[in-house]
């Protein structure tokens, strides 16, 4: 068994790319998202779920030298025996690992010595790359590309939440945000549902949780054609939302009181208007934009208010197999979400759509073999599944079958809330 | 809309008994498990999810006071005005309430004056009963007898967890607990699945989280016939189960961790012989009776080191609808699984079925109107179905369709383990 | 050595009265104490400080077996011998401890157990007592019984704080608390200091912390002649000072800050009017009475705030000397402190006074020798010394060289304020 | 009042050296510390108790800002007003702090920044003290850089703690630890005691703390010729020294078990052999050195197990004004403690010694008037005094009267042990 679902065929791997290309391109394109860090940047980790930009440079290329060199290349060496131990994250099968909560204590390897390591496997890479028959190892050096591409997003997110919890909110680049110039209806668009297949159905990459494809049944259903606005939001604010106990979960309720809640992350009143931190520093807050940074709780919360609720993951994928991609990603360059035109064009792109969804494994479910296997399966507990991308996803990485998942009080990712109700 | 499913003719509604003598009948069994108690153990809480007896007896009082009394009887008083605050579970509804956790800090009003409210709402209840049309307070009035059959194996679980604690072992009640004299095969029993529907149909007392019944695809399976038992687990813990990672669910390792999980909960290895404490106090563990007391955590693990699985609860209430009833119950009288004869004979009874189904709403579904509206819904977040029943539920309130639910941790129900598997 | 200073003559112990009836008079006195208490509450521990009432009966007497009948008695058996642990406080010489802090979790022995062991020790305490030379165990007995007077009083403060936390506020024992009429002024009393001999002489028990007599040096100084009452306490509130930063030492703001303290424990504003929660339930607040259960913190921002300080123990104890004993005490039956005459009459009684002075050992300190070595000696760290008893304290077990210590964030005990300045 | 005990003539401040030149002097210190860093070692924060190196480098730096130039220099601005929130310690006095905490969290200001920061408030103070007659600001001045230099010992002291907890351990400067060849005789030295003078005489430079000077009565005692080794304290391992609890204080073991102590901070057994971390890297332990990175709680119970006692402060003051200046200071450039001759000559340097002395005010203590009053007096709960200075103090520094003072369990500071006993 193919340990992803990758092309098996050679003209379906050069299809999407020589390996070789696309293997630089987003090592390239990691670094290029780091450039604008300052050294002290590199270090910081305001809380255990997030990790510093440091760690996330080496962890990416820990993963092609300990999954593929010294696994491949006889004789390979690692520039030093302790980043097996410092940059494994949690794969039990190839050794212990540093304490997560712990990686911000952590000042060497420094960020030099790190790009000199990113420097060393990627050249043994491409000497393997350039040997290698890439049905050989395809599959593996593609799932440590989307790895990488995930930890971009994740490079981002983490150093947005750093550097929001410093007084000076820092601009990690300074750049025009587009402001909307009106918000469009919310344009519900209708499924008849019935027997539906969901999952990946085999054609490029997927992670193995995108299958495998099957059944299921589904229930007649509607979905908004656009995002809920920070405008929307507003108003569920103004009417008490954070003080009622009405639209909670009661676990939410309970999150939301120990933690204060009264607005999204990154939300902050200053003389009655409200403004939103922003990768280019502090920003009046856009009202047509797409409401971002909140939890599951506070998305399901305000569904329920509004007396509609979030979409299942299935009744999501299903309508997103039908669209044109519209939304904003990584390569738009703005790395934060955006109005838009309605019609659904949102649904990969701008912002992580909540379900209500446990991110449970699908019927046949089988996690990839071998010391790659705690990739995704064994955090099948309390997550629920987030759906289309984000603003800072790459394009490549992004389909309507993928399954993002965090805990439902999670709120540093760009996370955002589409409705849906019963037909 | 009625608010629960429940008989909607008076014929119906005396075919479950003339509602005064159920209601006779549920309050005198709470009083009866009681019984073997001393003044002291009622006031005990052990931990923040369990709840002192005394506060058990009082609440499912003030749910009907309530409920009921409060809003059918012109001028009714309760014996003290500061109980709708003390004994308010978690209906905001309805007013505020004494923190959960510090239940087990109250002494007062004692045990004889909770008896004296119990008499007190009882007296004002049989009034009702004997002057109101059945048709019009029935469901309310079932919703609070079936509420207290819950409080009931409450009760028992949270008397047991707090007596465990204390190095003397109390007993609650001394009794024989027949032991197994051999294990059954595990009998797998196969299922075609395709499109069924699951959920409660609509006769006969329901929850609001069994609803509405709908149509959902399942792919071939199969449910061994019996439970995983003691002996059994003994083999998962003889090979490393709780040392090793490649079973755990992240999480779940995480937990068994940091408490120090090295076997069931109540199990004691004394001299290299493993016993366990029962509400009868400590026994040699049984090898033929069924695993019970672990989270899902270690069901989970377990099913994994068999290389099966834990069944969903769409598969589980398929199968168990075709299925006789030949558990042992709460009627049964010894509060603790036996060993059975297969067949998939204890799916109702002996022990709670832990599922691999997060529990969340059904399709359609719609939590109970009015005040009584948080009963169920906004529990639906980081929570297990579990399927079935267990030695200390009443006969008459369990059923195939009925959904228990705790956190992936929780130790302290009478929680057990059937396998499942891809047919 | 003696391991605690007593008379060491027959005629010395005779005037202390016969040993036994001594030990009749003080075990009588602990039951009283315990009689208007309901069965639930001697099962209380709202915080880990205070100890379960049930707990408090048992392990005074405890002591006397573990420390006299199984040393003295051959054949001696106690009636369980899981009481030996149970209850055990921290006497690591005499073997392990149960959870200090869980002791609220446990039921079992019952208290009806409890007194059964009272009178099974009692009676053989009455046997030892009449057979054997009171020279040979004497120091022992009344050790045992000024450490049964020490918890007489802890049964009390524990219980009262167990209680207070019921929202019924519940009444301990229902009595009529004399109000003051008017507050004498402070009357200042100056004192020469000079090199002065400070603890215990010899004559009559003490405990070991108490000695040895030593010679220190004082500067000069002055008391005032009565204690800080609760109407000049009110000022301080008035003033802002639990929100003023600069009478707080850094420790007790954040302390303060962290538990939200307002005013002094038990202290509750209704409508406008300070009411305060004593032994006969809820009062207004008298304010010529003794400010009492301040901490530390408290006291000393108090003075701070009136550009005064607290005294030292050595200060307090060299004016204590010349005093007769005026203030109330346990014999008052009152268990509340009382407003008073002036000329510093409460010096012993009423409350106990915070002294500047962390608990240290005196010069050439050693403590109690054998298994009893444990009683004070470990822990003369991180608390402050109070002097002189308070309103629940027996005449017989106070004197002017005693010391008691409880760590600067102690509040549930009564303690109180008297303000001192140098001369 | 003059704030701080300074020298009230031109003549005495000369003696001292111009201001400018010690200025200069300290503040290059400071810089030169820093030197061997990496970028990345600046931001750590591994525990509340450590300060991140750029916040040492900076709050120094507002330290002359906010009490010299924002006060004495109209129009002076700060580069950033940002900087007197952030970088305020806890001077209630001047405004409020950023949490101590998360100062890890920060990693703007840059560096370079606060370098910035430094040159252009060095500047300002130049203009400063070349303009302004040193008789009016010089005690400020003083008082400025001895916070400076506490601050140098505090940047040295955390960033060994935050590097000793990567597992690379990293070497801050790579240099020779000169190894004792042999361990000299305890060389017990013996002290009448009786009337004696204790505290600063109003000569040079003092902390509010030191003073006034006063009378204290010392009865006769002995203190060891030199410090404990490493050597005599794993005797102290090696007889159970950290299992026994015996020798204990009891929060001391509760701590010691808590936290798994084994051994002082930083030593690690490899293969049976014990190591230590030291800022030149790992190295063998050197059984003649003196023992560090111990806690109160350890001094006390080795002193203890040894049937001995550690000195008070008062003693120890007394028998260091004779003495001679000996032992290894910042200056001697190897910033570890090193074996030495006996004779008490290292009394002042090497390790700071415990006291047996809870940190208290001195009779007569008045705390420095003006914004500056929170420097020392508001500490004075819950700490232990230490003596002498450490190989991390500058010679200008230390004195016989100096009180440093940490908590019980503080381990990360050079503390060690000196034994005493009463003559």
């Amino acid at each position: 068994m193919s340990i992803v679902s990758v092309p098996s065929s050679r003209a379906a791997l050069a299809e999407s790319g020589a390996l070789l290309d696309r293997y630089r391109s987003v090592r390239a394109t990691t670094e290029r998202l780091c450039a604008p860090l300052a050294i002290e940047d590199h270090v910081l980790q305001a809380m255990p779920d997030v990790s510093p930009t440091r760690w996330h440079l080496a962890h990416v290329t820990w993963f092609f030298e300990t999954f593929l060199l010294g696994q491949r290349v006889p004789g390979y060496r690692s520039p030093d025996p302790h980043y097996a131990y410092l940059f494994n994250s949690y794969y039990n099968a190839v050794g212990p690992q540093f304490e997560r909560a712990r990686r911000g204590d952590l000042s060497r390897p420094t960020v030099a010595d790190i790009y000199a390591y990113r420097a060393h496997v990627d050249e043994a890479m491409a000497r393997l790359l350039e040997r290698v028959d890439p049905e050989e190892i395809g599959a593996l050096v593609l799932l440590g590309l989307n790895h990488e591409q995930q930890h971009q997003e994740l490079i981002l997110t983490d150093i947005k939440y750093n550097l929001a919890r410093n007084p000076l909110r820092p601009v990690y680049r300074k750049q025009e945000i587009p402001r909307g110039a009106s918000t469009v209806p919310l344009g519900w668009r209708r499924y008849a549902g019935g027997l539906c297949s969901i999952g990946h159905a085999g054609h490029g990459f997927a992670f193995d949780n995108e299958g495998p494809r099957h059944l299921t049944y589904l229930h007649p259903y509607r979905l908004t054609g656009r995002l809920v606005t920070n405008g929307e939001y507003l108003e569920f604010i103004g009417a008490g939302g954070y003080e009622r106990w009405e639209p909670w979960l009661s676990e939410g309720r309970r999150v939301a009181r120990e933690q204060r809640w009264e607005a999204p992350l990154y939300w902050e009143c200053r003389d009655g208007e409200w403004w939103t931190y922003t990768l280019s520093g502090m920003q009046p807050l856009d009202v047509h934009a797409p409401v971002t940074h909140v939890s599951y709780f506070e998305a399901d919360a305000y569904a329920r208010w509004r007396e509609l609720r979030l979409p299942t993951e299935q009744e999501w994928e299903h309508a997103a197999g039908e669209l044109a991609v519209n939304g904003h990603l990584q390569e738009s360059g703005i790395f934060h979400p955006l109005a838009a035109a309605g019609d659904a064009s949102q649904m990969i792109g701008d912002v992580w759509e909540w379900t209500v969804s446990p991110y449970a494994p699908y019927p046949g479910f089988r996690p990839l073999a071998g010391e790659i296997t705690e990739y995704n399966g064994k955090f099948m507990v309390n997550q629920m599944v987030l759906r289309g991308g984000s603003c800072l996803t790459p394009r490549s990485h992004i389909r309507a079958t993928y399954r993002n998942f965090f805990p439902p009080d999670a709120r540093w990712q760009f996370s955002g809330i589409r409705l849906a109700d019963d037909a």
